[in-house]
């Protein structure tokens, strides 16, 4: 059977939903985790949907779906801006990466327009909300079915 | 009838399959065309797809877009790192917009990091190829069923 | 019989009055017009009064002035920032030249606080809304009666 | 009886007409308060005009005319670059304010490019000499009335 | 009852009193605790004072203080200067919020002066050693109050 | 009898109370006084409380407290950002000085995030609006009867 | 019969020996032009010579030198230090390109030392006025007849 | 019996030998581990030897060595960038320290030319591979006896 | 009789002697006139000789030596750094200046690097103590007797 | 007789055609020496060319060109980017001087992008290989002619 | 027989001992001549030890180097900061560099953090006094024996 | 007898006369050397006076005076802006140090603001011409008739 598509959620999100909705919406995680779901089974594949506030198990994680994944959805939230370890740990998978972010970056605070991880990943998404989470599903597995 | 989607390419674009295709893929703009007018149909929309190496064309039909499209799509090419015009057109159309770039900007030189588009755009694909355009679709379309 | 004044404006200026009103003012660029035309009436002078979203067609003007123009009112809006030729076309003309901003650029983003514009004016007026277009007229009159 | 106008000049612009005349032009502040002064007379106004070196005594007056006048025109002079504390008191004011220079600064040294007084100012006029304080007298004359 | 006053510390303060006493002074933490508690029950209000070097940790204990406390003394320590994700954190919170530093960081290395937790802090107190402690949970009360 | 305590503040802080409210909040200067001499007195201190727009004044105040005071609080307002001559002053002074201001100056305009007399203070409060000033009182008797 | 050389000039070109002779000299673009000629005619070639104030109209016929050019001679005046349209195109083009000013823009304002053309142009001639352009297109000639 | 050498090493070392060889060298952390222990062992040594890829827990080991080592060489990898947490727990802890990089940061991104690792080392040995390891367990042990 | 030399000082140089005196040295203010007398005298000249710690009575004094001194030293101290109204003041002089500090501002902080005097002054003297005052009066009766 | 051409040549220039082929080309120092004879020859000039290491000669030969050249050829290699020396040498030649670099910098690393070489001369030959030198030559005899 | 390691050293290290040996250490430079000697004698290498203060000398033994080395240590001292011309030079060795410091330059002024030299070796090391001469004999007689 | 004062004078100065009058002035070197050994003359000192173009040679020379002066005065010229091997010589050498530039470099171009040199000279004295230099002779040998 196929390997499943990680998707890594990254520092504050488990409080999606909560969380100044004007800028992250509505959906909680649990939200997001069905639609993933719901877009992968759609194109055949398995999802693996986490989520956690500390930058060392995030890099486990990309070190497991390294050798245990298909492809990499990863909102790497605040670590995104600040982590050289966690693009030292998507430089190494070899596996397709696409960066998601629920609000667009470029419209907010300054030291959030640079993202470590945008130098890893083949694509970036970001501003759709939880929309965005399906279309990078979508993409993730193109990427692999073409490598 | 539902007004149309907006697809606009900026400069060179017209050159896509043959320029630089280690960076931009092999698929013409034709080919391009082709994808997002299927994907739109699926999701029951028209396209209005149309490329120009001239900032004020552009400037121009983003204006057109505003008072006759349902949605944009916009690759800006090289104008989206250099064209406050362009962004203030942007920040007047009132309706959704979706930033699409063929390559990551992010992998490339310092002065591709910064876009003037990503300031007026809900939401910013990138680094996804021709594939990028579907997924831009799919949101643009999703945004303006919200609003 | 006399020259006229050259009044010009650059990119997304024809959506005057419907584009962010409480930053640009709810006068359409036909008001402006008729204001430019009447305090020029009452000074003695005509007026050509245009606006273009090309600036390449900008600097064509700007030429024109340089031939038949006796003083040149430029809004420059977007390119103000941007364009080293439209400076290099204000620096050759050899009459006098006001720059004018319905807003007032230092109170908005960083990137609009450079004008190249601003190198070559003799005067600059921002923040006054359309009555500023009125005073850049009455400004530049009175420049080109003094050289 | 309607308030006045306050026209407040800072540093060294005691010494106009002999400082520099290349720049600043030839004539005294004496006349440039005439200027105002019928200016404002033919608008049914009158000025306050006054001149210090102090930055602490412009403040004071800045203060008092948030009391006692109706709008304000302010040359800072060198004070325009430095002073956080003139921001702030302008701030308050709670009445129109332009700010006038007699040359143009973005044609000068670079630490003239920056003014903490635009931050605060509803208009900006430079590079037009004595004649800019008829056009600001003007100007907020046309404010104050709207407000 | 009352819910009670976070007190978190960040990296390397369990040393305290041990570490560079020139600069962070000789008292050890468990000091630190006993005059938190001290000054916070002369108010009438319980503490819970904790510490560790995880980053995801103090993000995890922030999370818990929105839940379960009245407001939050943090002392981010090193994490101040580099962490996004904790300042997303901090601004979910809706709880009064006073930043502490027990050594004056603008008078130290330039990577010091800058502070993400300052950004979503209401208030901030450093220079005063331990006893900036006993002020910030005064503090952090008063606002609670008010609230 | 012991020396007083100096609190000393900058320009337009004789508006507090009516200059943004949202901001500086709703007590005037006189109630600040006020609370400052009630906390000292609690502590057994006098208090010597001033107020100027003049960066000279501030600066022969500082030298005066240097001779005649015990401690030093000073909220320097808009000079805190440019005034090197004010640092220069609190470098000679050998007793405590806090640094207060109303606001959080990090979460404003970025020439508000350096402050000259951070360099010289022991300790810094901010964001904590008047009752910050009791709080620097209180430290700054704490700090004089280490000294 | 071989395919010609292009000789590109951007904005303001036109203006040749009207313009600030003491910065671009005396020789009007048509006495270029000539040059021109009879310097690829002595060596064997033919030239394509033409000017244009629009940044897109270069950019075409960039695309055309790219399909019937031998190599190509380009002076991109004031859109070389901001286009990054020009350079998208100049890098697709697959056959010689030099880069050609007549002033030395090193000499002059700082916004005029960098070049987006230099990064895709084989060489660079500057400050050698119209004779530059004979050199140039000696210069592409040499390298066309090696690739 | 004499205290151990310390040698702690940073996210993603643990996949040393399988990312991206050409940079970091063929040999796996164990086999550097041998050569440490091998080396150590030479000059009379025992040696701890750790990887973690998890911040908080470097620290952990930092203060761990700063009670039972001799002497530390640490391998930061991406924190050395970015971790003002790990410089604070290095400062304190009075026993000898050697960085270690297997690559040579200042021929990569610029990004990596910054270590805070090295404000608080005696020593930096990098692009050395492995190999380095057992010049910095040399170096240290030589820096122990003299101290 | 000849016009007097002005020896003008700025900020905090009254407590000169007793203000850290390992940067400024143990000489007073009253010391360093009467070196000044006595040198002048020697070369025929009177000396002016004051102090003050407000920037306006600078500008106001640096105006009465335009009028009536020979040339001008001046020690800025603080307001050299940031004063570009005293800049605009020296600029208008028409006299020898000769800028004079006590200690080498180059081997202080970088704040101190910069001296908008210096932009103005015809020599400038640092870090010689009181004897640099001895020889900026020989440098200025030089200089004033050439022009 | 005529004054001869002086062709300088900085340090590393004597590896020509060993050091990195693919960057500087394959033709010897040597070479050039040919290639700029026979084209000066044909030009009716002479030409002295040398090649140095050491920058003191490399300004010690400008010096000598000053008294006994005609005109200037120089290629500072490394120099040319960090000599303020060799800049001050070069202002004071009085003869016609052209800066040629057998690459083209602009393509490189940014310390090469800057050249004081090119504050002093006349023009500028980059990109071109040993071809370049010939233009150079062509260019320095035109100049010369005219002056 | 076997080619011998250069060890190069820049200018003012014939001071070692003598000159601030707080910071470079007590030994003399024949010392550090005799232990690099001795080293290299027990790996069965020979050693070429010079010292200058001319940045051209330390160019030609970097040529010479690349003739007759076997591999290259060289401490640039001062150079290390400025000189493109070495790092131009050490490019085309071909043979193994590592870069020696006796100092951490990281732990100095800002201006010696950059390093030309280090953008050309494989290996870096510093900080380890005269110690750190033997390290990297032994490593470039490593490199040199893999290569 | 007393050791000589040692003046040494860097590139380009040999031309002093000829070079750029107008900034340097008229007299020649040997002018400046009459001048300097009147001076010191007259204070009962011999003095060492020479001239370079090389920076080695200068630092040979600093060295020299390190053994055999009693003092130095210095004007760099072009080195002083970028020679870090000179700042290292000039902070070994225990006697006092002059800085001398006969212009003013602060009213030139940017990078002739910033001198190592002043990094480790006692006293810095520009803009006074020759004349400066009697003046650090006089400066030199007062500081080392107190050291």
């Amino acid at each position: 059977m196929s390997k499943p598509i990680y998707v890594l959620n990254g520092p504050n999100l488990n409080l999606l939903g909560q969380r100044e909705p004007h800028i992250y919406g509505a959906e909680s995680l649990e939200d997001v985790r069905a639609r993933c779901e719901r877009r992968a089974a759609a194109l055949g594949q398995a999802v693996v949907f986490r989520q956690t506030n500390h930058e060392g198990e995030l890099i486990d994680w990309v070190q497991e779906a390294r050798r245990e994944g298909l492809g990499l959805v990863i909102n790497p939230a605040g670590y995104g801006h600040t982590s050289v370890a966690l693009l030292d740990a998507l430089k190494s998978v070899g596996i397709p990466i696409v960066e998601c972010h629920l609000s667009n970056p470029h419209e907010r605070e300054p030291f959030r327009h640079h993202s470590y991880v945008s130098l890893a990943a083949q694509g970036v998404i970001c501003g759709l909300g939880a929309a965005g989470y399906e279309l990078a599903i979508e993409a993730v597995c193109g990427l692999a079915a073409k490598s």
